[in-house]
């Protein structure tokens, strides 16, 4: 058979799935050495678990038995263990107990990192033309996914402190009056330090937004899922409770978190806690994509859990990326705070790995625009804020914003990132720009 | 919220989405210590290789720099290094060089397991109603992902030479004439040591195959989803090369491979070979579901390849393999071997982990009927053979096999099994049945 033979016929899935944008941005940077990466969505290498993981390994590995069972089948919601740590977890995380959330390790499920359980909780829910409500703008692999199945996106408004209660409201409404409320299936949430922006959805919104939710579940249960990946990386004091906290019943929300962002991701290794009603059509699925993830990974976190080196590595991790995001901000600060103050500004996170900057709406951030080529051409990649739109359909993806991150790079690639952005933008619009340090204004910081 | 208020609403797929019935099976050996599984999918726990994981992870783990690369995020397709041995491994195993197949590490990505990529490469050609053609039986967890994406099956024949060509050109033959051609998109085979039956496909039916669906691929392209998890665990001798082998173009095959049954399952890392056309729209998936597989458990199997450990312990395999298969062929003799001889047959693996059992027609192998309650009662589960049946709507699952492993419980443990199954079976046949032992005839074995 040569190509000019009939070709394969895919499925609808695949003709509406498209490539995730951000593969190409990571390649840019992989392929020149010299480019500062503020785009790629790794973690800090320097500060990887080496050691840790090198002592655990050796400890279920120096043991006959216990290699026996890390190296078998596991099951498909994941070691029962690890699945009892997760709820003590994060019981500690949420200072509520198993039964204040009516929670047992049958509503916990371990996975391919949390992604996977994103995917499949959205499958089971969604059907092509089904409506999930997300932020505006929201994780892009989430959105991407949302795409992949067919759903429509209704995006509802963010400021500092998450998603507008309001919008939300407004959104749910709209959808009741057009008769199409029975088409939403769930609220998508990355409520805290957001990919992208790095905002927090603060502690008053979160049982507001349960009430809200659960008030417009006439026809059937909406599902909040609640992607708390960065919940752990909170660079001062502690985040907030969780939503799920909240709920007493266990019903509604799916509180989905992963072990790559707070100890590594090479482990891939993630978990969400569901209602009972969930868990099982959620494992039905995951027993035809691999019927269980990796135990032996599970084995692994389940020891660094029970000997605190976990415990130990957050607080490392911590401190390592507040000080990271402080060198960010202080250089965005150093090289934009004095650049069209009106119309620029950047997100202050309270934790995570993203900062999210917004230039004047005549510069077009995208990946086909004069900045990302000047940028690139500078040495230093960013993801563009476009990629981070739904496809709402009443919406256009806003252009004049992209995520940046600390996670990556060092203090002074950091800092020489930040500088070369700053080159970028004014080789741009030189007309305007007044050069930073001859005595930057300190900004008014806004989503 | 409580229960009597909305329920969740759930898609289509969830709906069409049964639970995999040997999960249970699995937790009736659990509960029950006493209980010999000659069901459970597990591998034999004795071989896995905790000595050889514990040098390799020590020489990760003990370089920070390979420690760290090891614990970061890997690839969506995956590594590239493993992705280039896994090319050199497979041209080994089929005598054939890359440039024979026309592939690259391009067209090869690594999944969480062989099982992950069986399912998006079938959810990406794949519409509900479309037909996927598969043998009679057939792996029951990818039958039951056909039913989760809603396709509809057409089985065909096999003997003891594998998948029957002459019925697969029939089926062709009547899909054609009933205009359904257009709804065929993969022919699915286990076709080494095949789940259930470790039937193999004989080497002269091989390019036989390749050119029955070349010659019906009219419409489209009909992909070949060769599934070879069990190819390195061959009891005597080189197992017969790949279908994907013969085929010099790779338009047409996706060859899936997994390292759990060879090295371990813990690692849950597979790969597949695949046409370009398709590696795009796999990884576009995959990019969904988790954005690459384990990193970390990656570069163990790149080491153990790469070391010699990881052929060396296919080498232990195999040998540990044939005695227990040795083990299980004798008690079957000796326990069976005069039970209506007319009727009772049993296959002879060339290797892989199953012999399917087949009893007289009225014997009921089925998880409600009285054998399996029998057995259980005598301390021994299988997997009934109807499990292995897909969902052809033109004929009825078979009653009177059963999947009999020989991987998960030792030589001892295989005789007590076989031999509780010979007393449950004459616990229903007791008029009929003429005790073992007593000069038991040398059974002429078949599929």
């Amino acid at each position: 058979m040569t190509n000019s033979e009939p070709k394969f016929r895919f499925s609808a899935k695949a003709g509406r799935t498209t490539t995730q944008p951000i593969s190409s941005l990571i390649d840019l940077a992989v392929q020149n050495r010299n480019v500062i990466s503020l785009a790629a969505g790794l973690v800090d290498e320097q500060t990887l678990p080496v050691g840790e993981v090198r002592k655990l390994t050796e400890r279920i590995l120096s043991d006959e038995l216990s290699g026996q069972k890390a190296l078998q089948y596991g099951t498909t919601p994941g070691l029962i263990e690890l699945r009892e740590a997760v709820i003590r977890h994060v019981c500690e995380l949420d200072g509520v107990s198993a039964e204040d959330m009516s929670i047992t390790p049958d509503n916990v499920i371990i996975g391919s990192g949390s992604q996977q359980l994103l995917y499949i909780i959205t499958d089971i829910l969604v059907d092509p033309g089904d409506i999930v409500i997300t932020e505006w703008p929201s994780y892009f692999v989430y959105t991407g996914l949302l795409t992949s199945l067919g759903a429509s996106v209704r995006a509802v408004e963010m400021d500092n402190d998450g998603m507008s209660i309001k919008s939300l409201k407004n959104t749910l409404e709209e959808l009741k009056r057009s008769g199409d409320l029975g088409r939403v299936k769930i609220v998508y949430l990355c409520d805290y330090y957001q990919n992208p922006t790095g905002i927090t959805l603060s502690p008053e919104r979160r049982e507001e937004l349960l009430e809200v939710v659960r008030s417009y579940s006439t026809e059937h249960r909406i599902c909040i899922l609640e992607d708390a990946a960065y919940r752990e990386l909170s660079c001062e004091g502690r985040a907030p409770r969780s939503i799920k906290s909240y709920e007493p019943n266990n019903t509604m929300v799916v509180l989905a978190q992963t072990f790559s962002k707070s100890f590594s991701p090479g482990l891939k290794t993630g978990f969400s806690i569901l209602p009972d009603e969930l868990s099982e059509a959620v494992l039905d699925q995951k027993s035809c994509h691999d019927f269980g993830s990796s135990n032996f990974a599970q084995h692994l976190i389940l020891r660094a859990i029970r000997s605190g080196d976990y415990a130990g590595h957050v607080e490392v991790l911590r401190r390592r990326y507040m000080d990271k995001r402080d060198a960010m901000l202080t250089s965005l600060r150093e090289n934009l705070g004095d650049f069209e103050p009106e119309q620029t500004s950047w997100t202050t996170p309270g934790g995570g790995l993203y900062v999210y900057l917004t230039l004047p709406e005549r510069i077009d951030t995208g990946p086909n625009g004069n900045l990302f080529k000047a940028a690139l051409s500078e040495g230093v990649v960013y993801v563009p804020g476009e990629y981070c739109y739904g496809p709402d359909p009443r919406r256009r993806p806003e252009r004049n914003h992209m995520r940046l991150t600390f996670a990556t790079v060092d203090e002074q690639s950091i800092h020489e990132g930040i500088a070369r952005l700053r080159r970028a933008i004014r080789s741009l619009t030189d007309g305007n720009y007044r050069p930073a340090g001859a005595g930057f204004a300190r900004k008014v910081e806004q989503a």
